[in-house]
């Protein structure tokens, strides 16, 4: 969760808490687990909350018609307006009891293989907390590296040296150049060379043309 | 990764492979890993696919240029047009080495919290199935059950029946009604009531006018 941004996590009676083997297992997250605030119900924990949304596997009979993750994340993001927002699943074993989904106001669910069944508790906060961080464009796209895009000027200096090298080599017939540099420019435009990539396919051709000679 | 529809694991000289903790662990999908193959070397692994998407958390100096899971989705579905799709990962400690990743034809980040550092993973592989999976529209959400939502007919009836309680109470001045009933219809709008509700609520009514009387 926390690699997904979020840091508030609040735990109904856990069985054990402090954990040792939780705090073990937090690689990194441990604020998250100190800062972590426990209650003896559900209903307790969700006091504060001004929306709780249930997650659930499984069909339910009494409660609101479910909604799929991807559609519901928007929803869920315009709430947090209002106030806190609890995203509540339940134990690892049974999932969330009808009366804990009855104290949320919705109910969502992950589409999976039927075939299979439901993920299990930490893979469903996973992806429970990537859709919301996508939706919420949380976290951009890592930096690309300055890729030194090269400018037109470069490719075309590239093409000019491409051309001559070919010719001078008697490989191209200037008077029949057929397709040859349409389909060279075709290659390159889909590759978007890089600056440095343009100096390298250029110092080659220039070392070819002088091993020629 | 079975739960979202994905049923073949290739293994890169595994540590331990079978191991009898992966199979305790694999809860119901044994049949994933009974079935996983086991290469050498990722070359060996890679050599029937069309197309290698690399995951990675870092940045990279010599690579392409990375895309985020969203954006890369729908382009890693096209490619299994084509032929076999791979799903690369690295091991827990470092992920996928320069060298591993010049093997693949896409290069794909999963955007998470800078300050935290990136997913394990086990987490990193359920996120990208589970895009994969909501691109492909691979399940649909789980049937809702038969809601057996109130005709317009119904509602008109309860309102009828709201209003005429209201009035007969004494709560509504005829001559004056305000805006009581737009109010009303507000609030059941929102809740898109279900035949079994109106039946319900109308039965509510009734058992208080009668007590009235």
């Amino acid at each position: 969760m926390k690699a997904m941004g979020f840091g508030e996590l609040r735990l109904v009676a856990p069985r054990h808490f402090p954990d040792p083997d939780a705090t073990a297992m937090s690689a990194g997250a441990a604020d998250v687990l100190s800062k972590a605030r426990v209650f003896d119900t559900l209903e307790a924990a969700l006091a504060d909350c001004a929306l709780a949304v249930g997650f659930s596997a499984r069909e339910r009979e009494l409660s609101h018609a479910p909604q799929v993750l991807r559609e519901a994340a928007p929803l869920i993001l315009e709430a947090t307006h209002e106030g806190q927002v609890a995203l509540v699943f339940g134990n690892e074993t049974s999932g969330l009891s009808n009366e804990e989904l009855a104290r949320c106001q919705r109910f969502v669910v992950i589409p999976s293989n039927p075939a299979y069944g439901s993920l299990n508790l930490a893979a469903a906060v996973q992806v429970a907390c990537y859709e919301l961080s996508v939706a919420a464009r949380a976290f951009a796209a890592p930096a690309a590296r300055e890729r030194g895009a090269a400018s037109v000027a470069d490719i075309e200096g590239l093409f000019a040296h491409l051309e001559a090298a070919a010719v001078e080599s008697g490989f191209l017939d200037p008077d029949k150049p057929g397709r040859f540099m349409e389909r060279m420019r075709r290659l390159f435009a889909r590759v978007r060379l890089e600056r440095q990539e343009v100096k390298l396919l250029r110092g080659l051709l220039a070392a070819l043309e002088k091993k020629r000679r």
